[in-house]
């Protein structure tokens, strides 16, 4: 049944979807989640859950029936999936399927950023292992899985050319691999943008973040980089081109004079959690606006500074804490707590990025995770 | 089943156990819903929703056997419910039973400030009405229902003593009737406090509210009263004395010199809907801490000054909007609109608590409803 009010569907359960579910009761919205367990975070947090897999076609063939338009919590919808909603009419997708299978693969990644000259480390396609000798190692060499990544999993750092272990990762990339130079960086940094059909566009302020293996540690802002109106322009562009709908995250490279795109997440990002606390508009309201092709408008700052930080398992006991104050806790919810898992996070605000995650770095101290 | 964090069990499902169980999901606290409705504003939002009547004593006592402590979204509980859950040991229920009747009564009520030395307005019991003429009409007297009033249901305001129309009321008010002398009040103001079992016990800034048609349609603040110290300290021996636990709000009279109470609500209450946005913790926050009896930390300001705005229906059309900007939108989902009903509110911070509450106003005009 289909009211007359336009209801969003997530595909996928998790904190992303959470949120986004969370946000989208606060604003009146109506929002339906497809999630395999009624234990997954965002299937909690709704009467409005479908039990389905999000890798499973049929899932989905039945899930888009109960919803109006479509969206992703994460990039990586199969192939099949995504070559369906493409051909369907039945519900609007957002972002386009076309753009969601250009992304979530490496190389066309990459390939996309050069055709709207957008920085990016110079790469290539390693398509056999023989041809590793061809690349000249002058810097080392980062390898990448074209699809799947994420959180470092499909990363390999080449140091030297006769690595053994190097060629049981290539061997375990069924979809392939693209090499990039290493960039020796100064710091990361990070940037959103949101667009509706319409036309309207707005971005999040910059930000710097911090990964610890692999995984985002904390995030704080706003930051500033003489690169920064030049790239803004070009990822404007790119967003204008595609027909881009929905939040779009650029996580970057300084490498000190320059501000290099790393990779592109086509969906609401861990760099734009901050955003819940700090600005007018935050990135899962952003979204949903966008998808349903309301006015977007620009986020302003409510405070000077703010900054995140992750709440990453370590163990498998339970969480707990004593005390969270002056910062705002987000809890994920999920049934289990493992090493390196996401289980929260916090967000505080400050009269600098430093003092805002420093707030957040004592306060971190008095959870056990 | 119950898991080794408490599960808060939540009577009713409007729109303060709506925003209750939002917070405590964002918090990773355990909540489940007990309504009449899987369409109540607060049954969308969970999947741990019971069905149950919050008048039937059954449905409650089936309830309890899924939670650890138990809380009110309404002061109406029934007698009958609040002497059950009185007497059982299986859960906590805070605010207490027994405080919950004091508080439900409007008598009771009355005689417990005065217990505490706290102003109010001179009253009385009206039992029969030839004792009308024992009163002396100085000034306009207020006539309340003992029971079951709200937002200027069950009172009366008599200017003189042959009104016929005033038999009618006092005749069909089954729980009987007070009489309160009239206060000519220069403004309404209300202030929040919130007690957990170990003693906390934290204050929320002091807000003028303004009534239209006896329903809340605005609120702003910080303001500052001379007698703002005074009335915490016996509001403070109240709750020490009572023992209660929860958040707990006082609607006073500011008549030009004094601060009067004019009522009380054992519960979250629409005068402090702004501290979702403008304060480090919220009332919903501080009272599902309080009922879990954690530790509460005193709320400080994120700005320098707020306002909130009631969105009210006028109609039965459905509400909608061009454009909701540089404020906080709240909306309760609920599946009807008309004149009257409490549908959502507006929240937003400014530099003056009239700065931000003509934001509102603006805002307000956009919105159909």
């Amino acid at each position: 049944m289909k009211s007359n009010q336009k209801t969003i569907g997530i595909l996928g359960g998790g904190q992303l979807a959470r949120m986004m579910a969370l946000k989208a009761h606060q604003l009146g919205m109506n929002c339906s989640i497809m999630s395999s367990s009624k234990d997954d975070p965002a299937a909690q947090v709704t009467s409005s859950w479908y039990r389905g897999d999000v890798k499973v076609l049929a899932d989905v063939k039945k899930f888009i029936k109960s919803i109006d338009v479509l969206t992703f919590e994460s990039e990586f919808a199969s192939l099949d999936i995504l070559t369906f909603l493409d051909e369907q009419k039945e519900v609007e997708v957002h972002p386009s399927p076309k753009l969601m299978m250009t992304l979530q693969d490496r190389l066309s990644q990459k390939q996309l950023l050069d055709k709207y000259k957008i920085p990016t480390s110079p790469f290539g396609q390693l398509e056999k292992i023989e041809d590793l000798d061809k690349l000249k190692l002058k810097k080392h060499l980062v390898f990448k899985a074209r699809k799947d990544g994420y959180d470092g999993k499909g990363t390999y750092i080449l140091k030297k050319i006769n690595d053994p272990k190097f060629h049981e990762f290539f061997q375990k990339q069924k979809a392939g691999v693209i090499w990039e130079n290493f960039i020796p960086f100064k710091r990361e940094l990070a940037i959103i943008l949101v667009r509706n059909k319409k036309g309207d566009i707005v971005f999040l302020p910059l930000v710097e973040s911090y990964q610890e293996e692999y995984r985002c540690l904390w995030v704080k802002g706003p930051v500033k980089h003489e690169k920064l109106n030049s790239l803004k322009r070009k990822l404007k562009k790119l967003v204008e081109g595609e027909k881009y709908v929905g939040v779009i995250a650029f996580e970057l490279f300084d490498d000190g004079k320059k501000l290099l795109v790393n990779e592109v997440a086509p969906r609401v990002h861990n760099t734009g959690h901050y955003s819940q606390d700090a600005l007018t508009e935050g990135q899962f309201s952003l979204h949903l606006n966008a998808v349903l092709n309301n006015k977007l408008f620009s986020p302003k700052s409510l405070h000077k500074a703010f900054a995140m930080y992750n709440l990453i398992g370590s163990s498998e006991v339970q969480a707990s804490w004593r005390k969270i104050n002056d910062c705002h806790l987000h809890w994920y919810g999920k049934k289990k707590n493992y090493a390196g898992r996401k289980m929260g996070h916090l967000n505080a605000i400050g009269s600098t990025p430093n003092q805002a995650l420093n707030k957040l770095k004592k306060m971190r101290k008095d959870i056990k995770i």
